[in-house]
């Protein structure tokens, strides 16, 4: 049997959860089947079951794959001394996550931010993706609280709020600019951007408020 | 004919529309047909058709409902002089909009931000559902935006931000917020209104960051 390289089988497997990733934004994972698949990434069943058992694998390394992306991301840059603007960041690691995936088009526009809403709106159906996501979303939010700990010691950030609660607020921003993004069409990160420097320019009521 | 009141009439409306969001918050809108909001209502079909002519014109009432209590509520906050801190004012209208449906429930758990979800996962093959969406989105981010002028023009904002990038942004949060709830589970409104509260505490890097 000729020996394949290890750059070759990155390349197939890349080629095929890009091509399930399309399907699962058009369709929906639901209504996707993997001969859906096998004809979007033009292979053999032979050739994508070596890689992947069923649509199940492939949704879940799909996923997978972006959370251990964003999680890395904050992780590091909670390592950094100091942690860089919290509007910056955000904008960096969104932009990043969205340039990484440009190639994946559907209709003329960015696919990733159907494929994101597809995938939560199969969430009360498969528990299997559930456990997945909220994985992935734990430990995404176990990240940014370390970051907000950092602001909050370097006097950066009130103290009084919990770190938790500021996490869930920063997840769901880019949840929600994803979704805009989904349903009225792309948007440069630069406005999310700007607008999180708007919010971190006004003036905060203090304590009591 | 009996004469009936325009509260029953009123009441019958608001018990159909619950139903059906009901069933498309449990199985999505392409998935749910005629025969299930029926049987959910525990209506005849004469009752529910007198009302709506067909699933297309429930999920728009139920959308627009939504959309035009928030714009109404943004619309009023930027009459107030002066309009109310931002963090205090996404705490309220968001609890109120999620308050209003909490009647609505599905596994033990609110029915509405799934409905959401459901109704986002449905835009990309149902341009009828889409238009209204975008309008009404069009509608709250435009009273937003007058909003963000009121605050720059305060200068409680700094005003070299373009106001719709902020209403985006804000939008994006309460979006993100309510998808948060659909796929992990109810969060007090409390952490966003926190999360808000910490993000206006902290120190822009001013014009140049």
């Amino acid at each position: 049997m000729a020996r394949v390289s290890q750059e070759h089988l990155d390349a197939r497997r890349r080629q095929i959860l890009d091509g399930a990733a399309l399907c699962f934004a058009r369709n929906g994972f639901h209504a996707t089947s993997m001969q859906d698949v096998l004809r979007e990434v033009d292979l053999s069943a032979g050739a994508v079951y070596r890689y992947f058992s069923g649509k199940e694998e492939l949704i879940a390394a799909i996923v997978s794959e972006v959370l251990d992306e964003v999680r890395a991301a904050f992780e590091a840059a909670a390592g950094q001394t100091p942690p860089p603007p919290l509007d910056r960041l955000v904008g960096a690691v969104l932009g990043r996550t969205l340039t990484l995936r440009e190639n994946l088009v559907l209709d003329g526009q960015p696919a990733f931010p159907r494929l994101v809403v597809q995938v939560w709106s199969e969430i009360p159906r498969n528990d299997e993706l559930a456990a997945v996501l909220r994985e992935g979303y734990t430990a995404v939010r176990a990240a940014w609280g370390r970051l907000v700990e950092l602001y909050q010691e370097d006097g950066r950030m009130r103290a009084d709020v919990p770190p938790d609660h500021v996490a869930r607020t920063m997840i769901a921003v880019v949840l929600g600019f994803i979704a805009q993004q989904a349903l009225f069409g792309p948007a440069p990160v630069d406005v999310l951007r700007d607008g999180l420097r708007a919010l971190m320019s006004m003036t905060d009521a203090g304590p009591e408020a």
